[in-house]
């Protein structure tokens, strides 16, 4: 059989060893080298160009629902979380109603990590986001497993390495969102930060209400390729006056796109935490949702 | 009509101008937002998911001469050269016989430049190189509109903006080369850069004489996608007793592939002038004609 494998940026280092097993097990192995951002960016062109018979993606759960050009195996990689460090960390917190979620990493361990809280006089909840594979689990475009809980709970905690995932949580600012880093057991609170990208995010549509040339982008990524919502926001723009575009690539390139120079904003119909790094554009970059608080303001200012 | 509109780096200013006359004749209008680097990067993949009946690429003069998936009209680019001041210039050329060449933007100018050279008492010679559209005209993976004539000639001029184009010539250090720029036109000899890049290409081919794992890379653009050389290099490396992965992408990000880590040296079967940045790497990168080069090294050494 001819598979590609797809690792992710931080499991690629694991890819030679892979390609060895497979080769050894009589296959054909090629690997995507391109950038790969989570579920939703499969290598499907890559596979398609090689003649791939599958995809072997590392390090996600399953997330595409539609119907694929090409079989794809998601291969999940689980790391650990040290529970003993995980408990000393929960005793640190004050609230008793406790929202609990990690990423795909640690979702293994989400039940040990419940039974701890309980055991430490914790009431837990869990629940899943509409794009999870499972509940609990966080993706950087669905924190489902936490807001739909989270009117329940006093505190949120998020187990995991990095605070790209709890970022996503948008709640309110009032109930405190603590990271436990699965190794260390370290704990704290991020809500600055949540705070801090709110009020980017806010600055960037208070931008996004004085331009005039919008530059609509659409993804080519098998999970993030929007192109119905880009038409109906191409209309909408148009009806309040505006001129825009519909830009479709892979991977967005901010050297390239700025290229165009003309646009004096980016709508992304495709990963909505694209939108975070508002400052690598030099533009202001919403997302859909940042967009409709876009076209309340324009509506209220037309009225 | 559904058209992608594409356009190099240097046209993207161009395109919402384009975007607004396809729109006005009454064409549904994209953009690609990728980066273009060449007439061999065509936005297929951009193209086909859309549903766009038609790439209109503009800048480059056609090169891709296998059947594609879609309808690719080509739109040249001319900017016209300043005769009088390309007089001036070449007027202090002390070579009689020059190879004459220039890229697609001035190419409709090269026979007035002609004249102009032999109106000067020269003998000017033009050529086509295999992959070339026109004769004199010189792409950064073809130089075969100089290296044909080269032998007949004391001197190569070079019409064009940057030395990218002009560093495709690969020729005996000791005849010189001038680029003339189109607009100021003023004169400099390239001969040292030309020769620093070769130094730097026999430096990274020496490197990868040391390399026990190679990454050989497959580019998915259209006019670069090589697969079967890829392969062919991959038994070539094992016989060697290197063990080698083919790696496949559309764009190359060195950060997404020295991810992988585990790759000394990387070969590319795409674009040849990737292995110019082999810096970027932080390990050496070799196009095709390097790689027979290290092949070469490698036997000696084993013999």
């Amino acid at each position: 059989m001819r598979i590609l494998l797809q690792f992710p940026e931080g499991l690629k280092k694991e890819a030679l060893a892979y390609a060895q097993k497979y080769e050894t097990e009589g296959h054909e192995v090629l690997l995507s080298g391109a950038s790969c951002y989570g579920a939703c960016d499969l290598a499907i062109e890559e596979a398609m160009a090689v003649g791939a018979d599958k995809i072997t993606h590392f390090g996600h759960a399953p997330f595409i629902k539609k119907k694929l050009l090409i079989e794809v195996e998601y291969v999940e990689w689980h790391i650990d979380v040290d529970l003993d460090k995980f408990e000393k960390a929960i005793k640190e917190l004050k609230s008793d109603k406790i929202a609990l979620a990690t990423t795909v990493q640690h979702i293994h361990q989400l039940n040990e990590m419940k039974k701890i809280l309980e055991k430490n006089g914790k009431k837990v909840f869990v629940s899943k986001g509409p794009l999870a594979a499972y509940p609990g689990q966080v993706l950087g475009c669905d924190a489902g497993a936490i807001s739909s809980v989270v009117k329940n709970s006093d505190a949120i905690v998020f187990v995991g390495e990095g605070h790209f995932h709890p970022l996503a949580i948008d709640i309110d600012p009032d109930k405190p969102v603590f990271i436990i880093h699965p190794k260390s057991g370290q704990i704290r609170k991020i809500n600055d930060e949540i705070e801090k990208l709110r009020k980017k995010r806010k600055g960037a549509i208070l931008k996004a209400a004085y331009a005039k040339v919008f530059g609509i982008i659409v993804s080519t990524k098998p999970g993030q390729f929007n192109l119905a919502v880009a038409e109906k926001i191409k209309k909408e723009l148009s009806l309040l006056g505006k001129r825009a575009e519909i830009i479709v690539s892979n991977e967005l390139s901010p050297l390239a796109l700025n290229n165009f120079i003309s646009f004096d904003c980016y709508i992304v119909t495709a990963c909505p935490r694209i939108a975070d790094d508002t400052e690598a554009f030099g533009k202001p970059v919403l997302n859909l949702k940042m967009f409709s608080d876009l076209v309340s303001i324009l509506r209220e200012t037309k009225a």
